[in-house]
């Protein structure tokens, strides 16, 4: 794979003179146009040490417009990111549409040095390398251009140029100890690294390898693969047929299915209520300080139709809990900071740190609710959600948080009674509007889309728990006898 | 000062239970008004341990909807956190507009833990409570309304409390070693906790003192004390006129000048340029280097007329840092987050880490400069702005970041002549808007605007380097000399 790159290409003084020039210009167009484009840039320079990534980048942002672009060098994460799982840092440094961000290396950033040194197995980078895979799709779909340069050296070319870098007291800091290590260690460097760029290389986002021997052809080819890239974007994005206007879809729910099999007159007494709601609160309280010890997070989602008692369940929950420790999250529109992001990015932004709790009161599921059912969202987007959905819960996860998600059901005759009295109560006018009883409307299209939603993402990990609750008390002591259960699961006995 | 707030008012439950049906629905309303209201709401809860600081900031999250209410409860900084002035947790953590935030303890949480405990002496509690001041005030005026609570308990109270928390197994955590401490130096704690009170009640945000004793009177009084200050503010921002249309203003600069007074001959040959521009890029890299072993920050403002070479320098000393320790921030129009929060927001977003370099290709100033010279600010405003710049980089050179701001002057004459080469140059054309035309015919008010700033804002600490830049090679060489010479002062030979 990298034998292309270790051919011995250079580029004469004059050629270079004249070919940047011309590249130069077309880029500062290409990135004018960009700004007003609806998709995002992110080039990724990786490589081998010596290869002259700094030079690389140094080199974008001279021919550039600096406005516009972020570069990003990912050391060791902060202890906010420790707190978070692994892409996190990454999804907060994601440019918005329109603009360019440069990151120094792949997400994976000492994955090829822990692999050299045994610190990392092949099964665990190939785990990780998939979940970049992911993770790149994902950005493609959501209108993100990728480009990632690996630059390659042969071993003679990097020994010579390290020597070199050492030898200039300017530079002589670059070479670290990891790098003469690495040096030593060439031909597994290399074998790890073609094994990353040839598993990360996809059509949506393929590694450019560049042999980075001589500087002008390393810097020329770069800055060509760039331009080349922007411009095929630039003019699919020209050419693309506008967005169709959202147009509402109609669905049929399965004349049985989990919703409406449901038993809906399940119900507390008032006394079994206030018996059990303060011992679940009791219980909730204990196991939240017990969460917060073990600095373990917990995320909770709350679904279901309007006046389905999702606000009234949150705030049962969060009297047994630490004010200092939880965040309720509600989702209502996107701020243009988020509309300019991938869709998920905004709730990235909220996940809670170690020990913390977020509650989000309505969620990432609006895609494949909501969005779907008005048409918000293309086929094709929602119908990716689910995997998309899937793998960002699969990350929270497996870094230990603990999800789960509630889907409060009720029937479209309760649904109707709680709209009413709402109107009929000054302190709860505010939470009718016409779109609620519009939404209404359309109770059936809802259901199946929640079906699909409930079949489709309950997962061992993040499972969906199904609350009856037309009676608001069987409701609430339900979400918390569940969330107790479960935590109780999670942090032992 | 406390004393009215030991003298054990209580509330009966009916009372409590009448009143607090109406303070509900009447909070709602006002939340609701709040939310395309143009301001936000920032709700501080402090006091002394087990007045019931968490209970009270769940009520008020129960009672309205928690839906646009963040809650923060601020312990030990952050690593990224640390890396910044300490008001930088709190920028980062303020609502936008038509929000709220709640914050545990006020700015200074631990300063009166630090205070009694002898780790910070009164001056520089005072020096802390002068900065909160100054900070609340310039929250107020940028539409931000600071409702402060200061939850008192006599001593007798406060031990009956903590007796019955620690009595309490669910509640028992909530007591720590530390409260228990405090509660030794009961007296030490009053008269500290008294003092900062005192001092940090100002007109725009007096703290309202709450006695705590009895739960049923503590709640009513804060969530009605809260409801009159949106009440009131609410009404104000309806009654308030519109924002007059921007009108630019004409202003005449002195005939002697600073900027007219520079010696705008002044050039280099391209041989002087060459050999200075070499050795001030290799003593700059050195030194950047230090700079970030030593993990200070420097922080570098450019301004100028359009034209003035502000990108070309930046470009040339860019080229002398290693890419991942600077960031270039091109100040352009605000996205919507930006303009929902106070206008140093924007900019405190991007404040570097330690080690790093932040450089702003125009920056704060532009609410002296041309929001002041087209209209955009109120008179007030930028009136006001020259005190809360002059605040923002106390607080960078304090916290040991190195600030250094650049004025590059150009004559009319020689912009002109820059802004025909640029319609000629293909890669330079898209620097050039009909927006720079129109500023040129308002070349007076922006030259005594200018004056104004630089004579207001050059501090010992935050200097402004002005600098002759009709001849860019001069102009390139005196800004990597002035840096080198700072970072040499700054970081020791």
């Amino acid at each position: 794979m990298f034998e292309s790159a270790e051919v011995g290409n250079t580029l004469d003084k004059l050629t270079y003179r004249e070919e940047s020039a011309k590249v130069r210009a077309a880029l500062i167009q290409a990135q004018r146009e960009l700004a007003g484009a609806p998709f995002s840039v992110v080039v990724s320079v990786s490589g081998l040490e010596g290869a002259g990534k700094s030079e690389v980048v140094n080199l974008l942002l001279a021919w550039m417009d600096a406005r516009g672009i972020e570069t990003h060098a990912l050391d060791r994460p902060t202890d906010e990111e420790r707190q978070r799982p692994a892409t996190w840092r990454f999804w907060r440094r994601l440019p918005p549409q329109g603009r360019t961000a440069i990151f120094f290396g792949s997400w994976d950033a000492g994955a090829i040095y822990n692999c050299v040194r045994g610190k990392l197995s092949r099964p665990e980078l190939d785990h990780a390398l998939d979940r970049i895979v992911q993770f790149e799709r994902m950005l493609n779909e959501e209108n993100t251009l990728l480009v990632k340069f690996w630059l390659h050296l042969s071993q003679r070319a990097q020994k010579k140029r390290l020597r070199k870098l050492q030898a200039d007291p300017r530079q002589k800091w670059r070479v670290t100890k990891r790098d003469r290590k690495m040096l030593e260690k060439y031909d597994e460097v290399r074998g790890v690294s073609e094994h990353l760029v040839h598993r990360t290389s996809t059509a949506e986002a393929p590694w450019i390898i560049v042999e980075a021997a001589d500087r002008r052809y390393r810097n020329l080819t770069v800055a060509k693969a760039l331009l080349a890239a922007l411009r095929e974007r630039l003019d699919v994005a020209k050419s693309a047929p506008p967005r169709p206007r959202p147009e509402p879809i109609h669905l049929q729910p399965a004349p049985r299915n989990v919703l409406n099999q449901l038993d809906l007159t399940l119900a507390l007494t008032e006394k079994e209520y206030d018996k059990r709601l303060a011992e679940g609160q009791a219980d909730l309280a204990v196991l939240a300080r017990r969460l917060h010890e073990a600095q373990r997070s917990l995320i909770l989602v709350f679904e279901g139709p309007d006046a389905a008692g999702k606000g009234g369940a949150i705030r049962r929950l969060t009297e047994a809990i630490d004010a200092r420790d939880y965040r309720v999250i509600a989702i209502a529109a996107p701020t243009d900071e988020e509309r300019a992001h991938p869709y998920l990015w905004r709730f990235w932004r909220h996940l809670p740190g170690l020990g913390r709790v977020t509650i989000y009161d309505r969620s990432w599921y609006g895609r494949v609710l909501v969005e779907r059912v008005e048409g918000f969202a293309l086929e094709a987007e929602w119908q990716r959600a689910y995997g998309e959905i899937d793998a960002f819960e699969e990350q929270l996860t497996e870094f230990g948080t603990i999800v789960l998600k509630f889907w409060l059901a009720v029937s479209p005759e309760e649904q109707l009674r709680r709209f009413q009295e709402r109107e009929e109560t000054p302190y709860k006018q505010y939470k009718i509007t016409p779109e609620d009883w519009r939404n209404r409307d359309r109770w059936a299209s809802y259901e199946a889309a929640a079906c699909d939603t409930i079949e489709r993402t309950s997962t061992e990990a993040a499972p969906w728990a199904l609350v009856e609750a037309d009676n608001k008390e069987w409701a609430r002591v339900k979400v918390i006898e569940t969330i107790n259960r479960r935590l109780r699961e999670a942090l032992g006995k």
